[in-house]
């Protein structure tokens, strides 16, 4: 695989501190180059309406060198979607694990991270969200199965909330109501994505607190 | 303007009954057709990768006839959207007109419209609200006054019920508080057209039902 050191121009390279964000998980500078050229690509003007070429120029590659690395755009989407939710997923477990085992606590600390991780990589959460429907076959499987694993962990947490009767959820308590309103506070989290955040004068760390508090009240907690 | 009967394999021809759902509003039954094709490539691949032979071609018509009607692919688009959105809100005028004055009424009402509407227009509320970002300069901004006035509403009811000591908003009872709840709320119902609604074993009504419970909780509504 050929690797080239990221270019001069580059606005962004890997550090300790960043490596983190890039995608793919565990994948070269290049690699890292490209998927972030797509990112912008994608985002200003959709998955479809953008060709392998663009993407290749935008980090100054052919689009013969681009293909060494993903074998078609569709497999450049497919990778990039998955290592979205791979790694949203995973810092989920690690936000809950550090949370007090309580409902109101892990519902708190899922929607606080979901809130800060979409405003804080918004063009990222734009395009998995986006563009995800654009995957086909087996990939599309594999992409809708790690976002229901998301929306389970919101579904486990309300029903844990109602078992021990600290939430009361519209609509009753049965496993369907808790998967609705899983999906509808995921939805209002995730949905940052399309904001102008700049319109709202509300610091981030504020934001989270609002955010938590309305899933809260959505889920009918018992505060006491 | 050079107008067409409907072409008999179409499978919907405007009748008094579909009629108010038919866009552009006021528009020929060929200019219903052409919009109609738009709204399916739109949703099946995006604006920005359909081109106007294709929606030319999907209503039988050659790119120049098309240009008869709309004069660019933009064009076509500021038409679609700027009329989703104005049927949308004077419909909710209608639905506020119709409810009882005080602030639960008023923003059951709008819920259960929203949601209704969206779940029955999935198509065209999804490039509405996806495509609305590719409009450029005054159009785009017409739009977005048109989507303000529609946040405006759910805004002044919240306000109305906050000053009548019935609603209590997460993060204060100022305005800016309004207007964040009342974007959360207008986008919890309109991502519906994102979703499989065939995935929830939940009736329409139910879910309309669920989704007024969920937008009173948020803003902590007094119901006795």
């Amino acid at each position: 695989m050929t690797v080239q050191t990221p270019s001069p121009q580059g606005d962004r390279q890997p550090s300790d501190s960043q490596a983190d964000d890039w995608l793919p998980i565990g994948g070269s500078a290049l690699q890292h180059r490209i998927v972030d050229a797509a990112v912008e690509l994608f985002y200003a003007q959709g998955f479809s309406a953008t060709t392998v070429r663009e993407i290749a120029a935008a980090c100054g590659l052919t689009g013969g060198a681009l293909y060494n690395h993903f074998s078609s755009k569709d497999h450049l989407l497919y990778v990039l979607v998955r290592d979205v939710h791979l790694r949203a997923n995973a810092q989920m477990a690690e936000a809950l694990a550090s949370a007090a085992p309580d409902p109101v606590s892990q519902l708190s600390a899922l929607v606080r991270f979901l809130v800060s991780h979409t405003a804080g990589s918004k063009k990222q959460s734009r395009v998995a969200n986006r563009e995800f429907t654009r995957l086909s076959g087996a990939h599309r499987q594999e992409v809708r199965t790690l976002r229901r694993q998301i929306r389970d962990r919101f579904g486990g947490i309300l029903q844990a909330g109602v078992e021990q009767g600290i939430f009361t959820l519209p609509g009753g308590n049965d496993p369907g109501s808790a998967a609705l309103i899983a999906s509808t506070i995921s939805v209002m989290c995730v949905h940052i994505s399309e904001w102008q955040l700049e319109n709202y004068s509300v610091g981030a760390e504020e934001f989270q607190n609002r955010y938590v508090e309305m899933a809260l009240r959505m889920v009918g907690a018992r505060l006491d």
